[in-house]
């Protein structure tokens, strides 16, 4: 047995969450593409079982009341946001994330609506959706958009800035971007701060309303395991929430949705973020999910998520061929979310053959190798292997 | 037997479409709530298992093509196609109906930029989200909203209207709208033609392609029997995909959405109305939905909704004391969708007591019975029971 398994061994076994891996259904593969779409929990295929036969088969229209669908986006915000940093009532479920960052952007530039404020900041290295609605959002409320990169954000920042769009977490490099120290730069130029959260929650303590953020919307299929595009999440900040004009203003966001009024107003709270009927089976296979968090406090997730890509790092160095690849996450703790990602310059063709072998993490166009850590199913065994794995497929590959 | 049950029992024997009642999970009830929520199609809880354990459970990721998630927006979309009188190509599904109506109102108005056309009009009688959500979207433009009845459309009609907005059936009243003369009337005043097919889709043609139809958007839970929330459709027709231009353009809906470019260029086609990652667990019970009208043709539907409504009338007029109930629904097929809709003085007391005697219908408020008529799995002994025991509650609560 080699040192590094031999540590393994001792990392599994002292590992406080190794526990939570029964819950989810998993395999022989070495599964680090949660970052992607989380494993399926084992509550889910009975719970969305009972949604279906029992719920919508037997109960049918009775459900909206008596099985809780009606209130579900709310109720499912409320189970997240203790993960996100958020006291109940800010967060609810819904639509995709792209939907809710067109809601975000345009409630946030209408925050500061009647001032000389008309440029929108976003992040230039975003997930290309979020740039992309930020266009559309800007184009629609007369703004002009400007891609910068977060580390350029405060210098970008003046009195013509009204919404900054941020990732939490890169989605290619895995960078963690500084939430705290941008949020605040972002408020003291006056704008409002809106972050999306899709490669962070679930993964590392988020701090929203400590942070004071304005507004975040977030997936909830990656490090949250909702499930192949389950809904996603809309978070306002509640001394805000009575200001909040959304643009998608649906009859579910309505004060009264069944008084069937001509004339729209909206409801108070958190509600204000809900557009049309809620997608019950994903909502409810999220709800099922989100049940393996219990207990499980993000400050124990974040310091395995670290313990995680420490080790991966460290096995990488051991394991594969010196100058092979390149680590695009950073090396410090505070610039590390919970995946690794190296860049290959064969990566693509390296992806297919990994995961012919048994380790599945994705691959991002052009030369990048992705692995995800999510830290309650994925053990140092599991890291050991995948590294191990790695470096003999570029060995095979040098050869 | 009365002679109402006789023909009740002989209509039934007649009817063709009987056998596609077994493709549903029924029980003792007479569910007449097929226009706010479907009832569950057999074959949906063993697809939605196989989705949920196979699908996500063990092909995790790889599921995105191995299972078909990626292309399933535009492929349900092609199933949904031929109910609604569409060809292949230019139907959508994903998002919920207000958000499609966001997409097809912006992109509608936005068919007609560069003149002077500033006004949408929209029907006064509709869907109160429709009207909430035309309103988000005439801000948005620049446009002024105008509420009309869908009667009074053609002379509101005028040099300055870019849009209108319909629905195809009144969801209060059940009152068929006139889509192929109305469009025309539109057309014909230079402006885009809008459709909410949300309770005409699956209970009567619909002929988008033949009558010229711009844009639509319709749910799937009603008639479609897509489960409670199931995503919902935009229609984009094939000559002016090319000029949509979605106020939500998330990456599902660029031309190379893997390709994580920072500039949005769209996709060709109905892919066009994507927006993010569509929600799966939702759209593949859809998908599994949407069997039951293998080789069932939409005039046959029909014809047997027109025959259930006429008789529910009958049987009303027989068995309730005269006086007690209006009818709100237009007499003349031409004008009538596929519900009922009672007005009734004391409507919330008598429907909660129809429902504890096994007809499930609706309430609208403030004095509305509605009964929804699914000729898949409603028969014409459903039919005369719910009249009977709607004339004997009445007759109970007078004495």
């Amino acid at each position: 047995m080699s040192e590094l398994t031999a540590r393994a061994q001792e990392l599994d076994a002292a590992d406080e969450l190794a526990g939570a891996r029964k819950q989810f259904v998993l395999d022989e593969v070495v599964y680090l593409d949660g970052n992607s779409l989380g494993a399926l929990p084992a509550a889910v295929p009975g719970r969305v079982d009972d949604v279906v036969r029992r719920q919508w088969g037997a109960l049918r229209i009775r459900s909206w009341d008596e099985s809780g669908w009606w209130t579900a986006p709310e109720r499912i915000g409320d189970r997240i946001a203790p993960l996100v940093g958020a006291a109940a009532g800010q967060i609810v479920v819904g639509d995709s994330t792209s939907v809710n960052v067109f809601k975000a952007l345009v409630g946030g530039v209408r925050l500061v609506s009647g001032t000389s404020r008309d440029e929108i900041l976003v992040d230039a290295t975003t997930f290309p959706t979020d740039g992309y609605i930020a266009g559309s959002a800007a184009r629609m409320t007369g703004c002009t958009l400007r891609p910068v990169a977060p580390a350029e954000v405060p210098d970008a920042l003046s009195g013509r800035t009204a919404a900054v769009l941020l990732n939490h977490v890169d989605y290619r490099t895995g960078r963690l971007h500084d939430l705290p120290s941008l949020t605040a730069a972002v408020h003291e130029a006056g704008a409002v701060a809106v972050w999306d959260l899709c490669h962070s929650a679930g993964a590392l303590p988020v701090g929203l309303d400590e942070h004071g953020v304005d507004l975040a919307v977030g997936c909830t299929y990656k490090y949250l395991n909702g499930g192949p595009g389950s809904p996603a999440y809309l978070y306002v900040r509640r001394d805000l929430q009575d200001r909040f004009d959304s643009p998608l203003p649906g009859w579910n966001s309505h004060a009264e949705p069944f008084g069937m009024r001509p004339g729209y107003e909206p409801a108070s709270g958190a509600l204000r973020g809900r557009v049309g009927t809620p997608d019950i089976l994903s909502m409810l296979a999220l709800e099922a999910a989100l049940e393996v968090w219990d207990g499980v406090p993000i400050e124990a997730v974040r310091a395995k998520s670290l313990a995680l890509t420490d080790f991966f790092l460290e096995c990488v160095s051991a394991y594969v061929p010196e100058g092979r690849v390149e680590t695009l996450t950073p090396l410090a703790h505070r610039e590390r979310g919970s995946q690794v990602a190296l860049r290959c310059a064969d990566a693509g063709d390296v992806m297919k053959r990994l995961i012919e072998r048994g380790v599945i993490g994705d691959f991002r166009h052009p030369d990048v190798l992705r692995f995800g850590f999510t830290p309650l199913y994925v053990g140092f065994g599991d890291v050991e292997r995948a590294a191990r794995v790695l470096g003999q497929t570029l060995g095979d590959l040098a050869g």
